[in-house]
């Protein structure tokens, strides 16, 4: 019975939005930080939706960390440009929870979809815990033992390039943590206006190993290679010795 | 008879909102910059909501810049909170047009209103030209001999503090200029952390004198005065001896 009970409550949530001017770039196109800001909005949501959620993480004091996003950009949306943004939790384990999100356009396009891994933090210990079933089948995810790891990201110790940046005030959200979203503005603009200027980001990797806390400063670091004959940038984001994240970008020539 | 007419174009033009999470500062409350990109999108539906604007400025191949903004706050809305955004062109002379901007919250109180200065810039040349009567008067604003200025705003030679700010590419808008919120931010992240939490903003007015072009370093300068009991800091954002940008904010001690 509990299996057909979780299908009933499995949902692709979405809604329809115009891509507002204030998201986008010079040329007039959604930037990769506010497609995560748009996407994630949608998910959180489909969470304040549900008293049933909200009930739960009251219950146990719990909060979202994501831990990693995989994107895939076949055209980014434009300014004003009608879409419709989704989401879905997938599946979890022991101690992630997947969630794929999409961006669908006008003609009914798949032009954006993202995979991305999150765990659970206790928000009084500030610490990891295993994944609550009950939250997640809330959503209708599946538990599963065996799971598909998102691609591996190196670390590189050979930097083309890199800039400094502070932590900002306005770069910490509700959860008194840097946004995700911001990690993806250092690591983009430190390859300078340029390399932005002449090429289109066509796939993102991150993953995220260590906050960066507030008030820090941080170093953007980058290097660019060529794989299979595709264009490809190496990015970490690192305080010291430690390195905070890591990505794989990819892109074409314009 | 064109009084008449006039009269009858007059537009109030508002939209209802939901405040995004991905716009509220750590305590779930609106940042400033993110309050100007709502209302000016706001405008920005007007004029494009308007088939006569495109054809204007099509026409005469004209872009908005503005000068001066003044900003009064009640209370700044929180995240998911539901809120009427409006605008209105009020009035211009020769070189200016006056616009105004409101938030309005689900109980009808006005709580935050935006008193702003608009130029003309010819796209090709880039300079300010004389206002454009046929432009302004489609939405209604009548033509003034005398104006009401705005606040005016000293400079200062005695900072108490300043940071160092880059240009990130993603400050730069579809015009290829730096978009006019970012001052904010600017502004307010210099005066540091503990400042931003333990005051809360009860009015802003900015100057913007010279654009920081895209790519250049810029300091971000305050000092922190008592007017009548008022607690105020005073911004400047300059680029060497050049200063671009002027700034007045009102605090409450929290």
């Amino acid at each position: 019975m509990l299996a057909v009970v979780r299908k009933e409550v499995l949902v692709r949530y979405s809604e329809s939005i115009s891509i507002p001017f204030y998201m986008v770039n010079e040329e007039g196109t959604l930037t990769l930080a506010n497609l995560v800001n748009l996407v994630q909005q949608v998910s959180e949501h489909q969470l304040h939706g549900r008293s049933s959620q909200l009930d739960l993480v009251a219950r146990y004091n719990i909060g979202w960390v994501i831990t990693q996003s995989q994107i895939e950009i076949k055209r980014m949306p434009q300014a004003e440009e009608q879409v419709t943004l989704w989401t879905e939790a997938t599946a979890y384990n022991r101690l992630l929870c997947y969630r794929d999100y999409g961006v669908i356009d006008a003609d009914g396009n798949d032009i954006v979809t993202v995979h991305s891994t999150w765990v659970m933090m206790d928000l009084s210990t500030r610490k990891i815990v295993p994944v609550i079933d009950a939250i997640v089948e809330d959503f209708g995810a599946a538990k599963v033992t065996r799971v598909k790891r998102l691609p591996r990201l190196p670390k590189f110790a050979d930097p083309e390039g890199e800039r400094t940046y502070w932590v900002r005030y306005f770069d910490i959200d509700t959860n008194h943590h840097v946004n995700n979203v911001h990690y993806f503005d250092w690591m983009q603009d430190a390859i300078g206006y340029d390399w932005m200027r002449t090429h289109t980001l066509t796939a993102a990797n991150i993953k995220y190993e260590r906050e960066v806390e507030p008030g820090t400063q941080l170093q953007s670091q980058y290097k660019v290679v060529q794989e299979d004959g595709k264009l490809a940038t190496y990015h970490q984001v690192r305080v010291g010795e430690t390195v905070n994240a890591t990505a794989h970008l990819e892109w074409q020539n314009k």
